[in-house]
């Protein structure tokens, strides 16, 4: 009945508490730093202001102000003496992952910390079949040069499997992430 | 005359081009990202958005937004694989720096970021001396910590001159902090 239908899409909803990915993200970047594991913030959206309003006995209002588009990626910080770097992205999609998802200026970014020696990587939500991966810059660059040379214009999901390291939604932190960063971190070492 | 005086001002305002400690790092910034040497941002102020309007065939424009309190420092980034966290200070002093300058949640963030093995440090700008110093995270601990335990309530400048490297106001960098930040990873490296 659609009554117990609604019932059954509350519940899966509960299940992963109807949470975005980056508010799974910004909760475990909590208890990573709570918890002295690694200190890794969202960057907050850059914000054209125009006009302020100061009233009396009051603070500031902003009354025109502008989005801006971001230069950088979603999350940056450091865990065990690395720079991380990360997007994180969703997608509704079952069997591949657009990269129309990225802009040009990500990618750009993720390249130039990654010469410097950083961490990079995306987090890939594939919010349908609930599932997680931490996707090396790596990859996802390989593609994005493809797609630039008449590729494929989207990433199949059994090449993210092959590719990342799957993470499994959890609690405390939601999303342990910085376990499959580890790996990452291990594996580079590994190819050197 | 107060008319040389002004002309003399104005000459010497043009000497560093009258800019703000902010502006002259971030201009070193892009200098340095142009040029491979490292990956540094700002980090935008962070804003409580309230109310945003969406006018047909125009861009979004938000009507009402507040100023938030940062939780972490001005910069940070990646240079040469290390992680580096710092915050911009200027003071109009020429014999102190007044610890009020520093917010507790930023002498936090810098003790979280170089538990993690960040380069933490301080960029303190005397505006009258035009003198630039890149100070430890360390020395500011000191002094912060002295202070809450009834110690003074601020740094003499011969302890910054003692304990910081000091930077030369230049062309290409506007501010060339990077080599003081090489400084502080040698001998950082030295001590252990
Ligand atoms: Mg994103
Ligand atoms: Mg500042």
């Amino acid at each position: 009945s659609p009554l117990s239908e609604t019932s059954a899409k509350k519940k899966m909803i509960f299940g992963d508490r109807g949470m975005t990915l980056e508010e799974e993200i910004n909760e475990s970047n909590k208890y990573y730093r709570s918890h002295d594991i690694a200190v890794i913030y969202k960057k907050p959206t850059p914000i054209q202001i125009v006009k302020v309003d100061y009233p009396k006995r009051s603070k500031a209002v902003i009354r025109e102000a502008y989005f801006r588009h971001a230069s950088t990626t979603d999350y940056n910080g450091v865990y065990n003496g690395y720079y991380v770097d990360f997007e994180a992205k969703e997608t509704k999609n079952k069997n591949i992952f657009p990269l129309k998802n990225f802009h040009q200026h990500q990618i750009d970014h993720l390249k130039m910390c990654q010469k410097q020696g950083g961490i990079c990587f995306v987090i890939i939500k594939y919010v349908e079949l609930k599932r997680y991966f931490v996707t090396p810059a790596d990859e996802i660059f390989l593609h994005w040069d493809a797609q630039k040379n008449d590729g494929p214009k989207s990433i199949q999901l059994k090449d993210i499997v092959n590719s990342s390291i799957e993470v499994k939604s959890d609690y405390n932190p939601t999303l342990p992430y910085i376990n499959a960063v580890q790996q990452l971190i291990e594996s580079g070492k590994e190819k050197k």
